[in-house]
Parts: C-alpha cells; structure tokens; sequence
C-alpha cells in the first residue's frame, strides 16, 4: 500500500547481480519507517527471529526467498545438505509459526522434482514468487469480498461517512500487500467510498495504535484511535456501522480465535445489531478441532502487561505502567462464538458460520 | 488501609500547636509512596488543583479541612470576607467537581449559625470531621453490604478462592477508607474469606494497573491485572465469580455512568450469567435525570490516549504509545443499562436497578 507517496509491499525483490529482497524493518514502526536489505542466509534468519518482519505470511514468504538466497550461494558439493540444514535453522527462529514451516516444506518439496542444481535454485525462486503473488491475490480477492458489504452500507446511507470498527493488526503489515481484515477498507478507500475506521488500540501490544493507525494514516484513510474500552460507547451511540476483525484461527464450525478482546466486541455489536465480519483466507481455518474446548489460548509473558513500548526523547523505550510487584495475566487470544459472527469473508466469498456452509464453500 | 503493615486513611489530622492534615500525595503513585502536609490555605488549594487529592469524597474532606485551616489564620477584622473568598478559590480549583462545592457550602452554611469567631471556627473543623467519618462510615456499610455476597458465593464454592473483577479504581485511595467497589472486598478479605481480585488495566489513565493493584497489594489481597481486553475471555472460562464496579452517577431508572469499558464488562457478565454489581454511596444517585440520553459523557484529551505514563530509568515520564499524527477520541464514561445490572450495593443494602425500588430505598 502507500507510504509517503509511494506504493510498498512489506517484501519485494530487489533486482542486481544478485538478487536480494527489501523489506519494512517492523521493529522500528511506527516511529520509523526503515527498509532493510536481505541477501546473504544470516539475513533472512535475523530478520524473522529478531521480528523485522512479522505476521503469519509474510514469514512464510521471507523464509521462501531465504531459501533461494541460500541455494545461490551454497557449496555444489554438499547443496543439498546445506539446504536441508538451513532449512532446519529457519524453521527454528520461530517453530510456532505454522506458515513458516508450511513455506519452508513446500520450497524443498518443489525444488526436488529437479535433479540439476540450476533448476532447483530456479525452482526455489518461482515458489518464492508463486507464494507472494498468491497471497496478495488472497488479500486482493478478500478486500473485494468485504469492500462490497462496506460499499452496500455506504449505498443505505445515502453515501454519508461509514463507520467501521477493527482490532489489533490485519493489515498488509501482516501480508505482502492489502491484508485481511484491512483489505476490505482499503478496497472501498481506492473505490472512493467515504469512510474512517476507529481503531481499537489493541492492549497489549498495541498494534492498533502502532501498526493499524500507521498504515491506514499513511494511505490516507480517516482513521481515530480509541482505547479497547470505547467501542461499546461508540456502538451504543451509533457511531459504527459495521465491524471487522481478522482471524489467528476459524474452527470448522465457526469458532473465531482471534486478538484477545474481539469477542467483547463481538458482544457489543450484537447488543447494538451492528454486522460483525470476521476476515480470513482460507488457509485460517482448522479442520483439525471439533470441539472448541480443544483449541489451547496461549499465554504470554506478563511484562507486556506491566510494561509498556513507547517512545521517549526521541528513542524507543519500554516503560512501567502498573504498580511495582503486580503481577499478570496475558491471554493472548479470545473465541468468538459463531452466534455473535454475521459473516465470514474470505477469498471464496462470503460464508455464514456455520459447519455446513463452511465446507461447502471450502471444498467448492 | 493497610500499607508497609502500617494502618493509613488518604487524610488524616495532624495533632500539634496548630492542626494540619496528612495526606497520600497521589501524583506520584504507584511508583513513590510519599505523604504531604496541608497546613497553609495555599497548600489545600495547589493540592486539589494538582491533583495531590484525587476522587471526589477526598477532595470533599480535604476542602473542608482546608476551610478549618484558613479560618485559623483568618485576619479578625475581615474573617467572613476572607473566608467566603477562600471557599470561592477552593471551588475553582476543580470547577466540575461536585463534592467539592458541596462540602465547601456545607461547611460555609454551618459556620454561618454561629456568631463568634471562635465557635465559627470550631463549627469547620466539625464539619471537616463529621464529612471525613461519614464517608468512612458510608464505605464501610457498602463493603458490609457487599462483603455478604462474597462470601454467599464462597460458601456455594465450599471455601474455595472467590474471583472477583473490578474496573478502574474504586478503593481507598478515591475515599478516606475502605473505597466504594473495593469496600466489599476488603471486608469478605479482613473477614477471612478466599478471595482473588482481576484488576481491569482501565486505559487510558490506568486507574487499575496503578492503584487498584497498588491498594490490593499493599493491604495483601492476591491480585492480578489483566488487560481491558481479557475480561471476557475469563468470564468464558469460568474464571470470574462477581463483577463489582463504582459509579460516577447512577440515575434514578438504573442506568449506570462509570468508566469507559463498564459495559463491556456488564455484556459479558450477562452472556456468562456472571453477577455484576454496582456500588456507590446514596448520593452518587442523580435525580435530575429522567432521560438518559440527556447525559452527556465528558470528552477528555486525545493524548491521553495517544501517549501513556509510566516510569522509566528512575523516574515517572510520558512516552507516545501510537502512530506519529495519528489522532485519537477519548470518551471518559459508558452507561450500563439496568437490565445488564444484577443489583447496586449502597450504604442503605441492595437496590434492585428499577425505578420503584431505588425511589423506595432512598426515601427510607
């Protein structure tokens, strides 16, 4: 999307002699927009490790064109040792994230229908490239999806402002370019509907008011931050027409697992009858869980609780914000139950939560 | 309560030659726990102006031990004219701040039945004492009250740990004792009764991470603070047994102004069948409102919400929390309707939230 003026992917090759890729060095938003080089195997391990990139799949991508940078470069005498064991550090810089290793598996899996060393680096780059371009397609398709609903909206309000609600970051941030539950507004945006997103702030890490309100602020959108307490006021008060939300996690049969706080606003818009849309690709659901109580919430360090990432005279500092000796808790994410979920946009279309209907348009 | 073993009130009188008060200078806690003497008019004022005192019933006591202390020093020849000018400053110093202007004309209209000089000073150092102690007594009864239900639930629960959540800060520190929400539980804890407490983060001021969880920890009680966000998912989880909330006003059909986020708390509450419990003293009870779309919820400043306060290398500062230019809303209240409030706990017992009963009750 656009920042200063100019169109961004979070990843894009870098064309020389030897082909790199850029990236948006993430650690540093939103106080500074920097971009970083990767081009040597340490490279792409630094970055995904130490969080430069973040966000399901762009991992998934960064760690592809890891893999290729790694190829170029790997002795002809033992590639595919040195493939396979790089291949195996890669997937240890963050072994929770399931596109990471997803990505990795599939660039060795293609690479070995090749027999010449050539033809398997070229095949590390085509599914580098094959997996980018597939996800922005996703973005892309899911943003049309939802920009209609936001557009039907704008249509029974005579074209007035609409109001949408999101949490946390679904952003292309996240994605190569448009995300999921930001592609949506971004669709309309581009498409000249009048709209401002009020942006839960996204305790607490934040990334409402780091990451959301920056790129939504730098493409141009209207936008308001809101503490995680204000949407129910804000729905009471008819100051949202509909509300979107990415997804960590579907269940088969319409369990959200998402940023924890969504399901209070999932609560909030029943209460008020605001459409609630949850958005997702279809790489999201889980088809291994039938019973909700399964799925395990993590939980994470209570210093994010009882610290707080700012920036102060002129640098980013981690501050104190609760009583010295409190202690935390850190639920990371929350289920929205499918009765509170009006729809589910995804790049196959719409599809109401429920199990049947899930399947089917899966399966289509 | 208690802190470092030691029994403290937020204000306390000062025996010596000439009487001063103590007070808990707020301003600096969680992170400095320092008290400060008011003996000299100017002192009162630059505490209630700054913010030293904080909630409205302390701010109310230490007004009108501010009155007593300007009368003794107070010039014979002009007393009356000296001191109605002071009750005016005192007033200004926090012109929204009801408690404030009715202690100081309670202590004026007492005063003003007496016709020496002496005895009207005596009459506003009574009147300071009898404010401070009937706000201790009014807390003390609303934490009787409440405690019962606590340990009603303790007792269903065969002894096991009681989960209690609160929002914001409702304790000790906003009172001279026991607080108003908190009350309850300091009684079922000083009672003997198992208790945990989750503290509501409450952005953007963190009311709860700051002194909520200091208060509790100070005085012993287990407690945890979790972000705004996770209330809901404990409650799913059946991690919460009572939700017990203050007030800011309440009018007479039962809907309930409190802390932006209240209400999302109360959904929540409802969708988990958990009780939740509003506790206030009688005269947080507007009667001025029939309509409650006639209340209008103050707007506070967007940095506020844009940038967050905490300690950092030693010292308390102020570090921006979200995007450069992003801008923010900052809506301090939310009501509750009554149909979400299983009861309000006041110093006169339990008020079911219908008109009938709480006309009833009052008039009692």
């Amino acid at each position: 999307m656009i920042v200063n003026g100019k169109h961004y992917r979070t990843i894009r090759e870098k064309p020389g002699t030897k082909l790199s890729v850029e990236i948006i060095d993430q650690r540093l938003l939103p106080f500074e927009f920097t971009t970083a080089t990767l081009s040597e195997p340490a490279d792409f391990l630094f970055a995904i490790k130490e969080m430069q990139v973040r966000g399901a799949p762009l991992i998934g991508v960064t760690a592809a064109y890891g893999m290729y940078c790694a190829a170029v470069g790997a002795p002809a005498d033992s590639f595919d040792k040195y493939i396979n064991s790089f291949a195996n550090e890669l997937i240890n810089t963050r072994p929770t994230a399931i596109n990471l290793s997803w990505a990795v598996n599939k660039s060795l899996e293609e690479m070995e229908k090749f027999d010449s060393r050539v033809d398997k680096i070229m095949s590390l780059l085509s599914t580098a490239r094959n997996i980018a371009e597939e996800d922005v397609d996703t973005c892309k398709t899911i943003g049309f999806h939802g920009g209609k609903l936001i557009k039907e909206i704008s249509d029974k309000k005579n074209g007035s402002t609409v109001n949408i609600l999101t949490h946390c970051n679904a952003g292309w941030l996240a994605t190569v370019d448009y995300g999921t539950a930001i592609a949506p507004i971004y669709n309309a945006f581009d498409s000249g509907v009048d709209i401002h997103v009020w942006v839960d702030e996204t305790r607490p890490r934040n990334q409402g008011a780091r990451l959301t309100a920056w790129e939504l602020g730098s493409h141009g959108i209207p936008n308001t931050i809101i503490v995680d307490n204000a949407g129910g006021y804000l729905m009471q008060n008819g100051m949202v027409d509909i509300v979107i939300v990415g997804s960590d996690r579907t269940t088969i049969n319409g369990y959200v697992v998402n940023k924890i706080g969504t399901y209070l606003k999932a609560l909030a818009a029943r209460d008020n009858n605001i459409p609630f849309y949850v958005a997702l690709p279809i790489s999201t659901f889980d088809f291994s869980v039938d019973n909700i109580n399964e799925v395990l919430i993590e939980q994470r360090n209570e210093d994010e609780v009882l610290f707080t990432e700012g920036f102060y005279e002129g640098k980013s500092i981690v501050a104190r914000t609760s009583a010295f000796n409190a202690k935390a808790a850190n639920y990371a994410f929350d289920i929205t139950p499918p009765e509170l979920v009006t729809g589910l946009i995804t790049e196959k279309g719409m599809i109401k939560p429920e199990r049947d209907n899930i399947k089917l348009i899966i399966d289509r």
